[in-house]
């Protein structure tokens, strides 16, 4: 008798419902590569239409269309950006998979809601992104540097001078001075891309070592006096008040001097630590513009910037609430996300199946439900629940 | 007896009022060069503020603020942009001179009721652009360069993908790729901002002439395969029906290849022509961009492009009719206008007082009333007048 073989999980993607949102889980690339692997891919009709993928070349790609209803119901597997997943949750079923990013150190009541379910909940929060064999599957960084591109071109675009300096008939303009505070994938990226655009760029970083990487980007680097303690996993570790004041006080009398400043400290779980306070905002020029890429519900790191917003203070700064921007460059966002996705299935589902791997740092760090239970301890923690009964073989979770 | 030297005429700036200007006619840079003329210089409260231009830098380079109706009583000179002049006209008096982009091929009857006040007016338009001694006048250049550079900016926001190639761990996003239609300046300047922003570019232009400059510039050069002949003035020569048509439909099979394109093809007191029609668009990739700088009331490059708006075709191609550009840039733009507006003062009031010069090519050419008659004989023949008695001697207005 030969034993019948498992045919491969079908994998679904349904629209992004937050508001504002014009990101798809999967563009029709991903779908191909999807296919290849042998699921069976369905697709919402109008899941790509925000991201411009229309839902003929979902279909020329391989994919099968259907309601959102349908898609739901019939896959094993869905993909989501945001979704937002504590309403998919509901209508999801014990054995199915969710992959997105579910936000699950902020959003404990929807993890208790798919573990009650049964539901497997993957988190790319929560990848190690110090492993190299993840950088695959790092959507983190995908979406962070997509922000980051679209920061610099958000800047531009609120700037009322030009970026780089001109000379005509009619004058000679200066070029605009840029400040990029954060130089992490968000803010390397903005660095580059306000450097194509002419602008002379300084980023800041308490990170000695990132030095290197900024002035290689033609850009001036800028750190604190405060020399900054990293632990063993290259966290900062954290300063004292006074140090801590000392830094804040540097870095706020250099931004006055700038005339953008992207900011792009974000620390996933926490509330974005401010780092231009109103008093530094008032003591800007008129026409200055500042990019908050730390911008959430729970603050930002420019003091009174409102998500997805652009506001402009008494004395003529421009502040623009910008916590999402991966989603405003829909198409490449999409794209680059799709991989992350395509990467995270093939490894959880290597042979068209869930074959989770407790012993696996990559399978145990996403993989944040299974079978019922909580497996991550971060997400343990934010639910005030004890650690899980492996919690001694658990990584610290990245907090940046 | 000694003879009483004449004090220098008093310049005015009021506020734009025309819905969504941005830009003021004198920057603080410009008040500052005419107050060391010798010329008094006021100021309307609050006129620079659209271009962050705040009233105490005003104050701080010499300029004395007032309210609306001070400014224009008591200036002798009154520096616009658009104004607009024809609601202006009626507080104008004999003796006054308005300078300004007063579009008088359009506006005959603001014409005829400025020069019926007395009023003398100055109007940028009819500049001749081929005098190097004119360049630093030339505010339709100033302001096109403002609204080529921004166009590559508006472009870059609206589309969905990174301009630039991208090479990540989560896969390679190949350049955009852009056609700008029409190399004059605002063309160029769109060109060498899309190249900077790392897009694959390439530059259509009937003109043979342009290839140097538009590959000076690191991009493609596209032309048509009918050849245009140029009269002696370096303009093109109207083609045959057949030629016409021949060389749009050239065009309009390239312009689907593209992601991005931005069309540039604007003709003083004419219709701009439609360059890429309903039914181009209609073929062109979902997800698409064109950015009609072409765009008026009269109609644009682009068939059915609507000004100041961006309106998405069913097959999903962004197009934003962008007629005004150079608004959505104010500080540069207006920096650049106020030295063109000083140049011009230093050429009619050489030594503080107005010195019309009827053998003076440019003076000729922008003084378009005087003394209760319209002295340009393109806008008497668009205000269906005789040619005035020095007809003889006038230049042809430029056509592009």
């Amino acid at each position: 008798m030969t034993q019948a073989i498992p045919s491969p999980v079908s994998i679904g993607v349904v629209r992004e419902t937050a508001p504002g949102e014009r990101r798809v889980a999967l563009d029709p690339a991903a779908v191909a590569a999807l296919v290849k692997r042998g699921h069976p891919v369905l697709v919402e009709r109008g899941a790509g239409a925000a991201a411009s993928f229309p839902d003929a070349q979902y279909v020329t790609f391989g994919a099968r269309l259907g309601s959102r209803t349908e898609v739901i119901e019939q896959s094993d597997v869905l993909a989501v950006v945001r979704a937002p997943v504590a309403s998919l949750a509901t209508q999801l079923r014990s054995g199915q998979t969710v992959i997105g990013l579910l936000d699950p150190l902020n959003e404990p009541e929807t993890v208790a809601d798919l573990a009650g379910r049964g539901v497997t909940a993957v988190a790319f929060e929560l990848l190690p992104r110090t492993l190299s064999r993840a950088q695959s599957m790092d959507a983190l960084s995908s979406q962070a540097s997509a922000a980051g591109y679209r920061a610099a071109v958000v800047a531009a675009s609120a700037f009322g001078r030009y970026l780089p300096m001109m000379i005509t008939a009619s004058g000679t303009a200066t070029p605009a001075k840029v400040l990029v505070i954060g130089t992490g994938v968000a803010g390397l990226q903005a660095i580059a891309t306000a450097r194509r655009l002419g602008a002379v760029v300084t980023g800041y970083d308490v990170r000695e070592a990132s030095r290197r990487e900024v002035e290689s980007l033609g850009a001036i680097f800028l750190t604190s006096s405060v020399s900054q303690t990293l632990d063993a996993g290259g966290y900062a570790v954290e300063l004292t008040p006074d140090e801590r004041a000392t830094q804040q006080a540097e870095l706020e009398r250099a931004i006055v001097e700038f005339d953008i400043v992207i900011t792009t400290a974000k620390v996933p779980g926490h509330k974005p630590p401010v780092l231009i306070s109103a008093a530094t905002l008032g003591r800007m020029r008129a026409g200055s513009v500042c990019v908050d890429l730390g911008s959430s519900a729970r603050g930002g790191n420019v003091e009174g910037s409102v998500p997805d917003t652009s506001t402009m203070t008494p004395n003529g700064v421009t502040v623009i609430g910008a916590g999402e921007l991966a989603t405003d460059l829909p198409s490449s966002a999409s794209q680059m996300y799709g991989r992350n996705v395509v990467a995270v299935v093939a490894s959880l589902f290597p042979h068209g199946i869930l074959a989770f791997d407790p012993k696996d740092d990559v399978h145990r760090a996403i993989v944040v439900t299974l079978g019922g239970d909580v497996l991550s301890d971060a997400v343990r923690a934010a639910m005030k629940l004890p650690p899980a009964a492996s919690a001694a073989t658990q990584k610290k979770v990245p907090t940046s």
